[in-house]
């Protein structure tokens, strides 16, 4: 059963059975016992994605509950409410038989779970829709499965949020870390401290009836919402409205670019403390899960040092360095949210042996090894350190990186510290119209890492699955996919992208930190809306040439000669000139649209590039065509040199964007320029990107 | 140049000017004088939509106020603040020249119209992103110009009233009409009933915290909110909570079905009256505009004639019918508006000559005379009728529906108290996902007709400039383009939808009231997920095949045997027949995709159909160029009958959704055939569908 391979996050077991449950008008959802809002709704907004996406105009579109018909075709039964916490049962089973189906779990989180596995079964064959029978049972491996959305650098509104809520429980992510401060904003209404969100923002902020509306909406579907107000570094908004919290005189100004600041909290006065415990104490009873992450990264010390109060208060408390100051700041801090009846969560700064372990969980962003560290020291941790969607990665990276992994230098008891992990959505260069394409679907990917046994975690057929819930996604509003032509036509100025399609197609935005690198001058203000905006994060028109060139290359073994008889020969040869062809041309059809653009003139010459580049493969090929016919060549050192340049050019990003089939078409102008010309010339790709084929 | 050919709607003058305004990172906004927070956020959008557009990151991304330099790229001088309310002045001129640009205004409404003008001016060449110099004086030719959304039928959340205020904001409209309670839910929150929105929602309402995010949100776009709380009649939702109100005993359990309900509020309580002017005293604080709307339609008075409190009440007032005891009612309604300071709209049902003029707005919904003869006895008035957007009617219809024409039997005095209209989107068929689609680009359309001289409204040009604003209107997060192949990938549960884009977007949904009469069945859980949903209300594609027929028929006069000779019959005839071989094919192609698609089994057979005809159109032609070629036919009456059968078929609406392509090609067929046969059979094609060719 084909559907069985698509479930994403892989369940514990999924045992198939014979025969099938059909979707007919008269299909019912009953509710066992006494069923909760949690329950009621769930159960509700399921049947009208069934209804949605089976097109049936069921006769009961509300679930039915006590007392119950003996017939309903899924009955649901659970023990007790969940306690939407950490470590709460999240399990559930599912028997679905030719008659009926059953979905029991010992909380209603474990129902809302099982909801999205019985949707994911949903297919349909020529006499209509139906479920597969079988037996699923199911658990998740991590309790602790999240993703943090930044919503300080750029706002993110409130119907964002919710539509990631909505993607988070269809692939069972239970945590959603919200980035509220930080120095280009403070998007919370604070009613103690008004000036926090009134100087701290343009305006855009979130009520406290918004943020309310959030954590009830996403209990609606089993998630706990995690606020984070980054402290004692990260706090330009904060000092806006009250400079008195700074360690530096100022005057102080919006901030608006990026990178690492140097305002930071100053841990020296009392009054600060004074005004933390006011503040968490609004914020404790307005945030209801247990914990609170105060952030605690990249404060560089350099106000504290050059602050003579500060420095006596630090030889005074013997506090060496900028480290200790913050480990005392962070105790501090501990101590005001112990008080609130609240546990602390921070980055991997924070770890300090001198913090009680037993109410903090450490989050690892700079390395693995603090994980590991934190725990070997008895504290809790996540991990987030190669689950950061901002630098566009690959999903095999992201999916690979498993919080365990590595890690049996740790006992037994140790490993339990580790309670699962965190995309991160930075938002520095993210708007609300590209947030989901940033985070779906690879964060989808994470979250089954997080779910799943690890040994179900193989990345075989894991573009397929990855492929159906994405489309899946799309029922929840979320934008990933058909965001992308829409920018694709604000770019052309038409509906006509055929032409920018094709070359974006190729493309993705620099890796790692390189976009802050190159564009040094942007701010919160600069436009979102450019060619490295609209480029996939992994380019799959650029990943799938790259598999037609290394099976072509592998139709060469072991004699290039004999290989041009295989029909299998010939199929890839035509795939990949065909492919070259288009590319070839494209910059044709693209140069008129170009010129009437503004917004395409930065990937101007990275089209021609294309072009040239696809050339050179078209040439190579008839070279390999030729040679294979025994007629001369005429190659020489000259030609070898055009595509060494050639390639290093195209290699080069513009715009911020890389074109990223250059290295599949240079591996294989590479490899036939080698099996032809054998040691007469170096191999001329040193210029492929980095570019990532798995 | 050409973008001034773009406005929409077009302004009072335009005067091209030499030159062009380069933008460049130096652009800077300058507002004179001390502006309001309207100008303010409205230049701030501005400017990022400049830079969203331009991708220029501006070094200015914020407006510039006092001391203002010499040098701003764009001054803007306004003489007060806009009252938000009916005649307030909307003018603007602009001055664009090639080193500065003025946008002045008597008050900043005019400002946020300006605004529009000038980004619908931003164009490029090779050299980057200008203005053209161009002077321009504008100003409203009606001062209601509005945009009805029911949020009663299916509940619209937040970002999507918002997403259209924007769009309203971009062409000028100027009043949302806020429809906001029906048979089918209450969706404002009352702190004095609070049953009305508990009782009478599945919990999707507004609260009032977020009714006025929504009104400050229209506020800083120049548009006022009217709500809608539809009385008597409409109200199955109040009595839920408020059984005392009906008129009926009951018991009243909630509406999910549609058309017109006998459920209504008994007139003869004074309690009733009571229950309202509270009711109504908190709406008039939670709505600053000085209008209300109660709504008054489609009481069939059916409850009234059967309860005998009620019959003695009327006899007890001398109210002989149903209709004078709803004026009583009006009257009363009236009473208490006017005692809030409020003042009444109602639909054309309330017009009776015993309500006071003065206070009153007449909304036109059944028909136009009742809108002239609301003038003549008086009353304001606004046209709604021929402004349905559920009704799927044609652009061009809503467009040459001017309130004013044929009124000239009025009097100039009675013309003037013709305020406007309002486009109507009722959402009994429509979701958050579609309505987008509903509304746009054709309410684009009736906002010139209701903005600009009635002189510059012609067809000609219309498509271009409908289709440049919808492009446009994407930038404001608007979904009616983007939803379309969304919903086809759902529809085909996958990313391939070729085949099927192919077949919809030659579909239209059926017209007028078609789909609740074809589909008695459906309620507000039905999905609107099928064909008829993702089926463009005006189906372009098939619109261009029919201008393509029509302009081949034009080469065939006056001699057919000569016409084969012209390259335009060649081209023509190439193109009809390439499309017709397209569309014959597609069937072939949809079919797999259907056997595991449930919801297009229902369009199945017009897939067939679509195959069958164009084959027919295509025979068709082959006979054709038999014939000029003096080839012997075959032709007899045996293959007229099949035409006509396979186009008759293909005429019927499947799913309620019509293959409006039918008429195109049966047209072709039929003077084909004529042509060929004269009068030995009778021409074949009575089948055409309602198609709208214009």
């Amino acid at each position: 059963m084909k559907v069985l391979d698509h479930l994403l996050p892989k369940p514990v077991t999924v045992t198939p059975r014979s025969g099938v449950l059909r979707i007919t008008p008269t299909f019912t959802l009953g509710l066992k016992g006494d069923p909760g809002k949690r329950t009621l709704t769930g159960a509700s907004r399921f049947l009208a994605r069934l209804a949605g996406r089976t097109g049936i105009f069921l006769a009961n579109p509300k679930p039915l509950v006590a007392p119950l018909p003996n017939d309903c075709s899924l009955v649901v039964r659970y023990q007790r409410p969940g306690n939407l916490a950490l470590n709460e049962d999240e399990s559930y089973q599912i028997e679905i038989g030719s008659n009926q189906a059953f979905l029991h779990a010992e909380t209603d989180l474990g129902v809302l779970r099982g909801f999205e596995t019985i949707l994911q079964l949903l297919t349909a064959d020529e006499n209509g829709p139906f479920f597969p029978a079988v037996d699923i049972t199911d658990e998740p491996r991590f309790p602790w499965r999240g993703l943090l959305m930044d919503c300080a650098r750029h706002f993110q509104p409130l119907e964002v949020i919710k539509r990631n809520l909505d993607g988070m429980a269809a692939v069972k992510l239970n945590v959603l870390h919200w980035h509220l401060t930080d120095d280009q904003a403070f998007r919370v209404e604070s009613k103690v401290f008004p000036r926090l969100h009134q100087d701290g923002t343009d305006g855009e902020y979130y009520t406290q009836e918004q943020i309310r509306e959030i954590i009830a909406y996403a209990d609606l579907r089993g998630i706990r919402v995690v606020p984070e107000f980054d402290l004692p570094g990260h706090t330009s908004s904060w000092v806006l409205g009250y400079p008195e919290l700074a360690s530096a005189p100022g005057p102080y100004h919006p901030e608006t670019g990026f990178g690492v600041k140097d305002t930071v909290v100053n841990p020296a006065r009392e009054e600060t403390y004074a005004f933390l415990e006011a503040f968490f104490q609004e914020m404790a009873a307005l945030f209801p899960d247990t914990y609170i992450h105060i952030g605690g990264d990249e404060n560089n010390g350099k106000q504290w040092l050059a602050n003579p109060e500060i420095q006596g208060f630090m030889r005074a408390n013997n506090l060496s360095d900028p480290h200790s100051l913050q480990a005392y700041f962070n105790r501090r801090l501990h101590a005001i949210l112990t008080k609130l009846n609240k546990k602390m969560v921070g980055w991997d700064e924070i770890l300090d042996p001198d913090l009680p372990a037993s109410t903090i969980v450490i989050q690892a962003w700079r390395n693995k090894e603090s994980l590991w560290q934190a725990a070997k020291m008895g504290y809790k941790g996540i991990l987030s350190h190669g689950y950061y969607l901002d630098l566009m990665q690959p999903t095999a990276l992201h999916y690979q990186n498993d919080p365990l992994a590595e890690a049996d230098q740790l006992t037994a008891e140790e490993q339990q510290l580790i309670l699962g992990g965190e995309a991160a959505m930075w938002t520095e260069f993210i708007s609300p119209e590209t947030i989901d394409a940033r985070i779906w679907p690879r964060a989808a990917a994470i979250a089954e890492r997080l779910w799943s046994p690890a040994a179900h975690c193989t990345l075989e057929g894991l573009d397929d699955r990855l492929a159906m819930v994405s489309l899946r996604l799309e029922e929840l509003g979320l934008t990933h996919i058909k965001n992308y032509p829409m920018m694709l036509r604000r770019l052309c100025g038409s509906m006509e992208i055929d032409a920018l399609k094709t070359l974006v197609d190729l493309c993705e935005p620099v890796k790692n930190y390189e976009r802050t690198i190159q564009c040094p001058e942007a701010t919160i203000y600069s436009p979102l809306t450019r060619v490295v905006d609209a480029a996939p994060a992994e380019a799959q028109t650029a990943r799938k040439f790259h598999k037609l060139v290394r099976a072509f290359l592998s139709t060469l073994e072991p004699d290039p000669k004999a290989s041009a008889m295989s029909d299998k020969y010939e199929n890839l040869h035509r795939a990949i000139k065909a492919q070259l062809s288009l590319w070839q041309q494209n910059h044709a059809a693209l140069e008129p649209v170009i010129q009437s653009a503004p917004l395409l003139t930065e990937i101007q010459s990275l089209s021609a590039d294309l072009a040239r580049i696809a050339g050179l493969g078209l040439d190579l090929l008839t070279f390999w065509d030729k040679w294979q016919n025994n007629e001369p060549l005429n190659l020489d050192s000259a030609f070898y040199q055009k595509q060494k340049t050639a390639f290093a050019a195209a290699a080069k990003p513009r715009g911020q964007v890389e074109l990223v089939v250059t290295g599949a078409i240079a591996e294989l102008v590479e490899a036939l320029w080698q099996m032809m010309m054998g040691d007469q010339s170096p191999p001329p790709s040193n210029a492929t990107t980095e570019e990532e084929a798995i």
